[in-house]
């Protein structure tokens, strides 16, 4: 009995889209779902409280952070990153691959795994697809991803099936490294080209893997590019288990990616943005920096009520932007993912209505 | 009929400690109490449901920040400060002389007032009694101070005089210029020098002020000096009205204040320490950026549980404080605005019950 199951509800009328339910050790996880997400076992000015508030019921975390600070012993002493955090919902680790090749300078991947440098203090560490299930499952996460090579944006199409070759060859370590009870998710990767995507579905989905994600989507791809690859791969995954689109994305992405019948998200940029002063809303995306909300009264997203921000004006938000006041980043990061988590209760309620054209429509402009 | 009003409730059996209300046109504070300091409308990292949750009544702001940014009129035409940080309970705002003083550079003070240039872009700015009354009356606030001369420490008796001197000739000024219901409150100045602050008790107390605060004994003074001066002077203050001590400070300060009359206090202290990984407990400061909390489990306080802060380790609060994560400051500044919270409202239990010996013992190492 493996410890993440899914469970199928009801599929779109209109779309791909499907509605079910992720069990995990921590909980039940209404599907499609989005994770915020939490670098290093805290999503950047908000606590476990807010998330609690907002309605979550599932966070990402980053292994490879984690292990270098506070250190995976030391959470593992602790009884693992839900008690460390205080989190009671599930969590979601990444292998620490993305972050080993986009954070350290100096690195060096064979077959046997990575080699790169810390960069807290530039000592040098090894991450193999043992050592990462091995610190995931230290970190006492509900879902361990496996730890692939994920090739970057552009690449040759030598690149992509290198990357490839390399994550199938790593498959069944990750998966033997796995403790008694430990949920590993396969990453299929392919980059633009649907005879690599099918050969890596092929692959993968031989494999006892709890689930499947796709990977290498989101690391610069235009979205005229990134759709097609999302449809085609979407389709390729087994029904049985749930699948993930790995660090996607706006909404209009994510709304596109459950169409085609993906269940999982992750992406920074509800947090990003809110620190970079940007707001989502019905209308578009607004920076609240600019002038014409200098007097502003009125909600900037008219449709939409928001517990953890309506109380205050957008003039009000300006102000702290401008004198740099950290509750400012808060009070956007918290408007975001009330968005987000929104967002993705209304995809909920479309599949399950039959409304999917309606929502579209309204989430046209975000 | 003053639009601020001090209601006794009744005295201290061991001290010259007592329990009242402040009735406001933003309803009723209970006192003794403590105002976080809200510098731009802001108090740092925290918002006004966090605030409200804590069962703070009243915040202080200061009119030197918010006359520059974002602007007095801008504010007015909100409808004032309670409209734009969204606060339902009292402000009290500085006259903004304190802040002339300490954060710009180029400056000229004569009777007249201050010219001074701005921190935020150089320009030059003018401050009088009559206009600093004015900005207040912009913003709007329950209390209003009036503008004051506050000698530095170190200084001259004669320096303490010529300042006090100028609060004296300032202070009919501020009254004059003060709207219809516009609450105004005169400093008593007078550095260490009882017989200073006997006459400037005296002048001023003479006047229709609405309360009375202590000036200038925050400005540097170390405790030998500052205690003998607030509790002589605090008993040249009349019984009716509300006795303000400003810019005070630890709880021991707060706690030999309230013994000798004082109903009001502001510091920057509970907050400010926050952010540089001070919690305030019952055992004494704690810096959590030390190794001794690096593994540890049971709260820093065992006598005391907050909220705010209660579900997470302190091994937790001191990852976030070592991966500078925004929520580490944020945590420690709901813990020690939740700790004077309780403290102010400890003393207020003790005084209504003849406690007060028990209740400082309580404190005594905090």
């Amino acid at each position: 009995m493996p410890s993440v199951t899914y469970e199928l509800i009801s599929v779109c009328p209109h779309t791909a889209a499907r509605r079910g339910r992720l069990h995990t050790p921590h909980g039940i996880v209404e599907t499609p779902f989005f994770m915020p997400v939490g670098t290093v076992g805290s999503v950047k000015t908000v606590g476990s409280e807010d998330l609690e508030a907002m309605g979550y019921q599932q966070v990402l975390s980053n292994t490879y952070h984690l292990s270098l600070r506070p250190g995976a012993d030391l959470v593992e002493r602790f009884g693992g990153l839900h008690e460390l955090m205080s989190w009671p919902g599930a969590i979601l680790t990444d292998s620490g691959g993305y972050q080993v090749m986009s954070l350290s300078k100096t690195r060096k991947i064979d077959d046997t795994g990575v080699t790169f440098k810390s960069h807290l203090d530039g000592s040098m560490h090894f991450l193999s697809p043992e050592r990462s299930i091995e610190i995931q499952g230290q970190l006492g996460v509900d879902i361990s991803m496996a730890l692939d090579e994920c090739a970057p944006y552009p690449c040759t199409r030598d690149e992509a099936a290198g990357a490839m070759a390399r994550t199938h060859l790593w498959a069944p370590r990750n998966l033997s490294a796995a403790r008694e009870g430990q949920a590993v998710f396969g990453i299929v990767q392919g980059g633009i080209h649907e005879d690599l995507r099918s050969e890596s579905a092929g692959f993968l989905t031989g494999l006892p893997f709890d689930g499947f994600a796709i990977g290498g989507v989101s690391v610069g791809e235009p979205t005229e590019l990134q759709y097609p690859v999302v449809s085609f791969t979407a389709g390729l995954l087994p029904a049985d288990k749930v699948r993930y689109l790995m660090g996607v994305g706006h909404p209009r992405d994510i709304l596109h990616a459950v169409a085609a019948g993906m269940d999982m998200f992750d992406c920074v940029l509800p947090t990003r943005m809110a620190r970079h002063h940007v707001m989502y809303t019905l209308l578009g995306r607004k920076n609240l920096r600019n002038l014409e909300f200098a007097e502003r009264r009125d909600p900037v997203d008219p449709g939409s009520v928001f517990p953890a921000t309506a109380r205050y004006l957008p003039a009000y938000l300006r102000h702290l932007i401008h004198a740099k006041e950290a509750l400012g980043a808060r009070l956007l990061t918290l408007h975001n993912l009330a968005f987000y988590a929104r967002l993705m209760e209304e995809i909920r309620t479309a599949i399950e209505t039959g409304t999917w054209p309606e929502l579209v429509e309204r989430y046209r402009l975000a």
